[in-house]
Formats: structure tokens, C-alpha cells, sequence
């Protein structure tokens, strides 16, 4: 027998989640990272992005053999980054461990493994088959551009609560920039966990059928929009199957939450039609055929809209400052 | 309030699980790869091995966005691979996709991205830094060696359904080659699975806790050992936290299933330590400390100790014959 059911445990606060959580190990020395990066970009006056990639797991033992993870090869995040990077902005690029990223997707979770861009050359050395060196050398130029400038910082996660510890002290790090700051969060955050304390020490045997009890992972949006970053421009993504519910539960979120943007999107359709949501306006971004042929990518079209918006947000910030 | 408990629901068998589980989509595709790979080897007089690598997936909505994962990048089977291919052995490499692979694993899932590894030169062309250039030489050369001689067979899966599908296909065509077959089990395997009629269509909505009943996986070696491929050479692995465990649930699957070998590790030391377990013998390959210094791979030495006793079992199965 099956069963799939929402229980009615009761959702813990966020500060409470905390208290009850261990934080990464590496949480201390990525904070260190993080200062420096935002203190050098806010000296010269470059705006900064956090982007927010990949899944996060759910561990369900200590010793981790078995997970919960949200579908995300982290597409979405690491594409929006090199248009982020295009447009001027220094990127905090926050994301699952091994999952895609700017500039080196291009090459990776592909058909083709790297080797087979390779070859030996007749004098015994060994360079990129001439059919893709002129792609992977554009490639390489912005990469170490962005890399000299450093104007892209990497941190990484795994579990929701090494994302949850990370997500916290990063923004309060950037709300020093107030508006000068975005927060795009493109991962796929876990919206249920086993709480460490409840959790067997080994691995679950595997005699029978296994019913897993699991409490909600408290909405980390509300104290980030009010106490974490009160003046951060916000972009969050709101992922679904079912079209009926898509435009109803972006709004429901940023009347909940108080944040700016909701960039709305299904999932079997996501990288040729977004929409972009405020509390008073709907703004869809879909590729023509013609675009999806030529393979534009839809976050071309997306990042430049946001940093219009974001433009305005920040003149709208002074003019409440004089 | 959180629970985690072994249930009693009752075990499918093999043949229930085919029939209510939907095979993949590419799976007539894969035979044909499989049948003229085990044609042209057997012809060739050439032993072959499947290796099963990476983890499976139990998708817990039918649109997935969430699924039920196995810790595993796949780097006991790339690893494997390398070493059976170097013993002779022609290897059907079934991998959970974007796992690590043969080869290519030498530069993905490290620290580094690929395009650390390259550089623009001063005539404009793109190629491999010089500090790099020989490793990748080496890799390459043996890459392209298996490639030529079509050694080497990929096949990818995803979820648990598509692994079991495949792993059936495949092992009733490889029976033809009876003794001279190895099967090299490394995936990790879903214990634990939600049918798919079971499962909601849509996203799982996040109000609430969530409570998963699930059901068992059948065990798949009893069919494969009795059915599939009663001659072959059947290597199974057993992954613990708990050492107590480990020696008894090894020698119970050698027990139940049928099978020549478990292969017994700890998560905590599988790259150093491993018992080959038989049903009347414990054999430790442990590396030492110089070793682990000098990076020798533990597979360097578990593969020649496998193929030593594949070439028993074929000439203890030639006695039978006479």
C-alpha cells in the first residue's frame, strides 16, 4: 500500500530552525569570502547579485546514504549569471556542489564528454578539436575575464540546511549595500526535512515498506525581506506543473512575503516562457520561434528587464533618501 | 512532530513490478546497442562485463520535481572501468545520467573547472596548460584507444524503473556468453519506491507536514541469478555504516540470492578498505598507508582479484561441460 498525504504537523519559526540545526562547517571562512567580495564591489561601486542555484537535499539518516532532492541541474542560475556578469553586476554565485555552472555548463551534463572535445595533435601534443575550438575559446575569454576581475565569487551547498545557514549570513553581509543589492533566488529549495535530532544514526534496513514522517522547512522569504535585507531588491521563482495554479501562487507569495518580483514559470516549458510578477502587473517573456531556433536563451531576455527594474527601484530609494 | 519507521507493507514480486511499471522510453534502442556490442565481443573471443554505476531515483510525484535519491557519484564504477578495460575485458558501463564516467571522471565533479585546465596561447589559439598537458595526454590516449576499438558502451538511467528494465534487457542478452559474462554491481539501488499509479500528477503542495509511504523494492537478484543469467559471474556490493552489520548482511545476501561475491565497505572507508566475501571466504583488500600517499586506486586491486576468480569459475564451468 501507498500513500501520499499532506499531515498538519505544526511549521516551526525560522529563528527556532536554527537553534535546533547545526550550521555548515565552512560557514565561518565562506563568510570571510563574502565580505571581502562585497567590500571591494561596494568600494567600487559595482552592484551585486546573489544567485542562488541547484536543489538542495534532504538527508534522511545521519550518515547519509539516502536523500530527498529537488529536480534542478541549476540551469536557470548559471546561465542568469553570465547575463548578470554581462550587464555589469559582480555575482555571488551560491550553488548546489557539482551542479551547473557559468560559462564551464557549456561543456558539462552534456552528451558529449569533455574528452571528446579533445584531440592529439601529430606533433604529440594535445588541443581542442579545431570543430569546437572557436566557441570554447570565446568561452574561455569571458571566463577569465570575470575570473581576473573577480567579479564572480563561487560558495557552495548541499543539504537545505547548509543552504539556509549559508542563504543568512550571506544577506545580512550584503544588506550593508541596501538597494544596490539583488537576491535572485533560482534554487529549488526542499520544503520538507527530518529535523537532525529525529533522525536514525545509520542506514534505514530495508525490511518492508518505510513510511517517512517529515516536518515543513519554515519560509525563509519573510525574515529575509523584513529583517535580513529590508532594502534588497528580491527575485524569487515560483516553479509548478499545473498552469491553473501558477499566476494565483506567485501573487499569494509576494503578498506573504513583501518582496518585489515573482518570475513565474511551469515546468515543461520554463526556458522559452516566463512571467514576470509584481503586486500590479504581469509581464510575459516568451521566445519566438524563430529565437528558439536560433537557441537564444531565455535568461538574455530576463536579466536585462530585472536590471531596468532594479535601475528604478534604486531611484526610487534615493528619492525617498533627499 | 517527525517519525521514521519501517513499515510491514507487503513485497511485490519481479514479474508484478514489470508489469505495472512503465519501461523507458529508450529501451528497444538499448537492446540493439547491446545485442551487436555482445555479438561483436563474443565473436572476438573478448569477456565482457557490465558495470552498474551511480545511484537510482524514486520520483515522488509523476510531473517530478522531488525525488527520493541514493548517495552515489558513481566513482567506484568509472573507476572500475578503467581497470576492467585495461584487463581485457570489453565493459557495458550503465550509469545513472551525468554520473561520474571512465575517463572524463579525471576532470569532472573535482575542485577545478574544466576550463581551469585550458588556456589561451600567445598565437590567438586555445589549448591546455602546460601543467596539465601530460595527465590529459595519458587520459586521453587511453579514451580514444577504447573508443577506436569500441570497448567501452554507455548506457544511461535515471530513475529505479529505468535501471530495472535495463538491467533485465541487458542481462538476458549477455546470457548468451554464459560464463565468460561478469556482472559488476556498483549502483546503488532504491530500496524503497511510491507505484506510479499511486503517485499525484502535480507538484506536492507545501502546507504542512508530508508523510510518504512507500513500498519495497523487489530484490532483484534472486530473478537474475536464477533466470536472467544462471551462468554468469555475479558480484554484488554491500555499502554499511554500521561495521557490525556488515560481515552478517553480506553473507545473507550470498545466501539468499545465490550469487559468487559480495563486495562488503563502509561508507566511511570504501576508498581504502574492502572484504570480498564468498559463501566460504573472507579475503581483505586493504591499501596502506604509502599507497594512500601515492594515490593508488583500491579498484587497481580489486578488479585483477576478480578477474582471477572469473578465470576459475570459467575453468571450473569448462570441467562441468566435459
Amino acid at each position: 500500500m501507498s500513500l501520499l498525504d499532506n499531515g498538519s504537523s505544526e511549521i516551526i519559526n525560522p529563528d527556532t530552525y536554527f537553534q535546533t540545526n547545526t550550521p555548515p562547517r565552512t560557514l565561518g571562512e565562506n563568510e570571510n569570502r563574502v565580505k571581502e567580495f562585497v567590500n571591494k564591489h561596494n568600494e567600487a561601486g559595482r552592484r551585486i547579485v546573489l544567485i542562488t542555484s541547484g536543489g538542495t537535499t534532504v538527508p534522511l539518516e545521519n550518515s547519509t546514504v539516502r536523500f530527498i532532492d529537488n529536480f534542478s541541474a541549476g540551469t536557470r542560475g548559471a546561465t542568469s549569471a553570465e547575463y548578470f556578469l554581462e550587464m555589469g553586476y559582480a555575482v555571488i554565485f551560491m550553488h548546489r556542489q557539482f551542479s551547473l555552472q557559468p560559462y564551464s555548463r557549456h561543456y558539462s551534463h552534456s552528451k558529449n564528454c569533455f574528452l571528446d572535445f579533445m584531440e592529439l595533435k601529430s606533433d604529440g601534443s594535445i588541443g581542442v578539436n579545431s570543430k569546437y575550438a572557436p566557441k570554447m575559446k570565446a568561452v574561455l575569454e569571458k571566463y577569465q575575464e570575470f575570473k581576473k576581475n573577480e567579479t564572480l565569487l563561487f560558495l557552495d551547498f548541499v543539504t537545505v540546511a547548509d543552504y539556509l545557514f549559508l542563504l543568512r549570513s550571506v544577506t545580512r553581509i550584503m544588506s550593508a549595500l541596501k538597494e544596490h543589492a539583488m537576491y535572485y533566488l533560482a534554487a529549488a529549495v526542499s520544503d520538507f526535512f527530518i529535523p537532525a535530532q529525529k533522525m536514525p544514526q545509520h542506514k534505514i534496513q530495508s525490511d518492508g515498506g518505510l513510511t517517512l514522517t517529515m516536518d515543513q522547512v519554515p519560509k525563509f522569504l519573510k525574515p529575509m525581506v523584513t529583517n535580513w535585507v529590508p532594502c534588497g531588491f528580491i527575485v524569487s521563482f515560483k516553479l509548478e506543473t499545473d498552469p491553473a495554479l501558477l499566476v494565483d501562487k506567485s501573487r499569494h507569495a509576494l503578498t506573504r512575503y513583501g518582496h518585489q518580483i515573482v518570475i513565474a514559470n511551469l515546468l515543461a516549458i520554463r526556458k522559452r516562457e516566463v512571467i514576470l510578477i509584481t503586486r500590479d502587473s504581469e509581464f510575459q517573456i516568451k521566445l519566438t520561434e524563430d529565437e528558439i531556433a536560433e537557441n537564444i536563451e531565455i535568461e538574455s531576455r530576463i536579466i536585462p528587464e530585472l536590471t531596468k527594474r532594479h535601475d528604478e527601484w534604486i531611484r526610487n530609494a534615493d528619492h525617498v533618501d533627499m
